[in-house]
This record gives C-alpha cells, sequence and structure tokens, in this order.
C-alpha cells in the first residue's frame, strides 16, 4: 500500500518537476551515449553539458587530440570525472554516474514510461546481467583491439569481440534483444556496434584482418538499423569521419583516458580505475 | 495505470506462490552470503542448496581443500558454475546470479517489504554506486591480500583494503550505511568485514603486519555488530574456526576458484572470467 502511494507521489512530483537534470557527457563517448539514449527514450527534461573538450592547439585536428579538458561541474560531481554523470538541477542530491546505473536511473524516473528493463524481478535480473555481459564481451574487447601494440593481444581482442557478437547475435529472441522493445540490452551493446560496422573504427585502424564478415552479421546488422532509426538514438549520433579521428589517440596507444590506461595496464576495459 | 494493475497482479501471485526459489549457496562463500541475506531479509520462501562442496581424501581436513565439486543444478544454471544462483523451483525461468543482482532480484521479489535500495531514483542510483564501490574496494583487496605470492602486492592489497575501510567508515550516513536500515551497501561490505575483523583471516595467514587497529575501526566494528546482530545475517554467518580453514587454500596460492586464478593473473577479484 505504502509502495503505491510512493509511486503515486513519484509521478506527481515527476510531473510537477519543470527543471531539468544536468547530462554532462562527451559526443564522442559511447558509455555516455547509453545514459544519453535512456534519458531520449523517456524523454526526460535534461541540459546537455558537453564535459570533455579535447586538447587541440591551433591548427590540430582531431586526429591530433591526445587528452581532454574536464568540465568543472564534471571534476565537482564525479570521483574521477568521468561521463556521464547526471546532477540536479540544484546540484543538491547525489550525482548519477557509471553509464548503466544511468539507464537504470532514466527508467526509474519514468515509471509509466515504456521500459528499459522488464518489471518482473526475474526478467528484470536477466536484462541487468545481459546488460553487464554486453559490458564485458562487446564494449570492453572493442578497446581490446584498438589500445595494445602487440598483435597477439589485438588478435585475442579480436576474437573476443567476434565471439561476443556471435553470441548476441545467437541469443537476440526478437527485433531487439529481449524481444520486440528496445531494452537496456541493446543499449549496452549499440554504441560499439555503430562504431564497428557502421564507422569501420576497427577496420580503419586495424586493417584486413581485423574485419568482421557483414554476411555472417548480417541479423546484427538488421538489428543495428532498426536501432538507429529509433528516435531516441539518431540524435545521439556522431558523424562518423570525425568519430574515427577521435579513435586515433585510442589506436596510437596515446588516449589519456581511463579506459586507455586499463587496457594498456593488461586489465579490461570494464576493470578501470 | 498499466504499471499499478501490473504490480498488484505481482504480489498476489508472490502471495500465493508457495513453491520456494532453488538458493544455489556455499556455507563458505562471501559473495553468496550476501543474496542469502537478502532472501532472509525479506523471508523470501527458498531451498538452500549447498552447491559447492570442497574435496577432501580420506583423512583430509577442511585446510587441506584445494577445489570444488559443484552441484549439477549450478552446472546447469550459470554459465561458469558460480555461486549465488537462484533458480526458480520448476527451473522454467532464467536463473538469477551475481550477487549484487540477487540483493537487488530479492528487494523487487518484495515490494512491500523493507527496502535494501531508496525507492527514489537518485537515491536508488546512489545505492547501487556504493554497493559496487564496496565490491572494488573492499571485497577485492581481500584477496589481493591473500592471493600474491609477492609480499609488496600484498601489501598493495592491504592499504587498499584498510584505504577502503576508512573510506566507508567515513562515510557511514547512521547506524547503518545509508542511514537507520540495513541496505545493499552494507551486505556488499559486510561478508568481508566479517571475515577480517570477526575471524581474523587476514591476521592468521599474513601476520601482525597486516592487522587493522581496533581503535581506528571502533565505528565500522560498532557497525559490524550491529549487521551480526540482526536476524537476517545470523543464520548466514558460518563458524569462525572452519571459515578460517577454507581460507588457506587463497592464502596458499593453490584456490582452485574464478576468483583466485583473476588475482593471480594481476586482474582484481570483481574482474574474474
Amino acid at each position: 500500500m505504502f509502495r503505491w502511494v510512493f509511486m503515486f507521489l513519484n509521478v506527481v512530483v515527476g510531473l510537477l518537476r519543470h527543471e531539468p537534470w544536468k547530462f554532462l557527457s562527451a559526443w564522442f563517448c559511447p558509455y555516455a551515449q547509453r545514459a544519453w539514449i535512456a534519458l531520449n527514450h523517456h524523454k526526460i527534461p535534461f541540459e546537455y553539458i558537453e564535459a570533455l573538450t579535447l586538447k587541440l592547439e591551433p591548427g590540430q585536428t582531431l586526429k591530433d587530440a591526445k587528452g581532454y579538458e574536464k568540465h568543472e561541474l564534471l571534476l565537482k560531481h564525479h570521483p574521477s570525472g568521468l561521463v556521464p554523470t547526471i546532477v540536479d538541477a540544484d546540484e543538491s542530491m547525489p550525482a548519477v554516474y557509471d553509464s548503466l546505473v544511468c539507464v537504470e536511473f532514466a527508467d526509474d524516473l519514468a515509471p509509466c514510461g515504456k521500459p528499459l528493463l522488464p518489471k518482473d524481478p526475474v526478467f528484470r535480473a536477466e536484462a541487468k546481467l545481459w546488460a553487464a555481459w554486453a559490458d564485458k564481451n562487446i564494449a570492453s574487447p572493442f578497446y581490446s583491439i584498438l589500445v595494445p601494440k602487440e598483435q597477439e593481444r589485438r588478435l585475442e581482442g579480436y576474437n573476443k569481440l567476434r565471439d561476443g557478437l556471435r553470441k548476441f547475435q545467437a541469443t537476440m529472441k526478437g527485433d531487439f534483444f529481449l524481444g520486440g522493445d528496445m531494452s537496456i540490452v541493446d543499449i549496452a551493446a549499440l554504441p560499439w556496434c555503430y562504431r564497428t560496422f557502421t564507422c569501420s573504427i576497427i577496420e580503419t585502424y586495424r586493417g584486413p584482418d581485423f574485419t568482421f564478415d557483414r554476411q555472417e552479421f548480417a541479423p546484427l546488422l538488421r538489428w543495428l538499423d532498426r536501432c538507429l532509426a529509433l528516435d531516441s538514438v539518431k540524435s545521439t549520433l556522431p558523424e562518423s569521419a570525425a568519430l574515427v579521428d577521435t579513435y586515433k589517440r585510442y589506436a596510437d596507444g596515446t588516449a589519456e583516458s581511463k579506459v586507455g590506461a586499463a587496457v594498456r595496464a593488461g586489465k579490461a576495459a570494464h576493470d578501470h580505475d
């Protein structure tokens, strides 16, 4: 009973609340893209703040960028200054960060919206487990191909990503991973599939030994097309050529990011500090 | 509206459902203990199944155990055969695993119970972030002390655990981490605090250079006492001497577990395969 009253009040407060959330993001960051898609999906009002500015000397292009300037709000609200980070308009409540926590947070903010996680406890847990799986087996291996200098480690990353994509494709239950609608699992995998298949970032920097057979992955490409056609996704897609350029710093092993540092230290990208 | 009807049906189904969940656990496993406490907390009916049996030759004691036999249900329902794993009585639904996902699952099963995660979206996200923080900064460093053979790495783990415990103690908002009641954050940290302070496992195997000042940690010890006095926790506490013995395999670097293998490979315990 208490919970129902709470839910009701929550909805009312949500409707009355006009101030947008502050969404600290970066146009090129796939982790931030996850949170962005979820906020869009639920039409949650937010102010988009570009919180990582690639450092460029006069005359340099995106390809030359190594590190970035961090927005003061990001340094204030995230313990390590990472995007995505979401704070309330007054900055009076704790910050929300970690990309998959942000997706669940967006879902919690919109209890009457089309959910990104199933409501049934078992299927809800299943969705969380698959999202974490995609993080380990699709997002992280992407950096294990781009960051290491040794060909052997790059190929190991490539095999892991290919295996991950194969399992993702084979397990998909419908038009989207969990069935008929986009869920947290699609959002967990999508930004790296866009970078791999649409922008060809891995092939660009690692050459023909690192291609993904488009015939084998035809069902996955159809899923990708369905995702990219969604309004919630469209506005989060960086222009391909510019995005490719920003990955040069990863491919050169010079990216000054937590993820770059983790992979250079032999860890998985998701195990960054 | 739809959500309210769903919630109502969910509660009714929950009340009607008599078959207990199958809880695949291990008496000595701190990760399984997290799920166990959450199931107890919400009085969720479950059948406790001892799913990891330490392998002992005739005449051997717990100290001699290296690996374990895994229950066939565990091998069937968890992709890597890890506890905790929870399956429905009919084994007709997806399995629920990963200790913190299991805690959230128990909370979702009991929407009218005393919640282990706050209902407000921001504070709910905050609880998840602190639980993940405790996993990285309290649970994982415990193994970084016990598993490595090099004194330097052990001391690095010790410093990390001590820093983690200091921050945990300094951040605690009330009798429990988030305030007046036990939450997922307490549950995330508790099993390793019990092993460290109550059972003195680290001091036993690593000696006087690895002690924790009980005066400095007096507030944490009072929190630990409050946790250990809860009914939901009491029944999950293994007998101290037996528990100490089971850690010999970690301290000898011979533990045949995913966590042991991850730490020996230079990764954090939470980043096991």
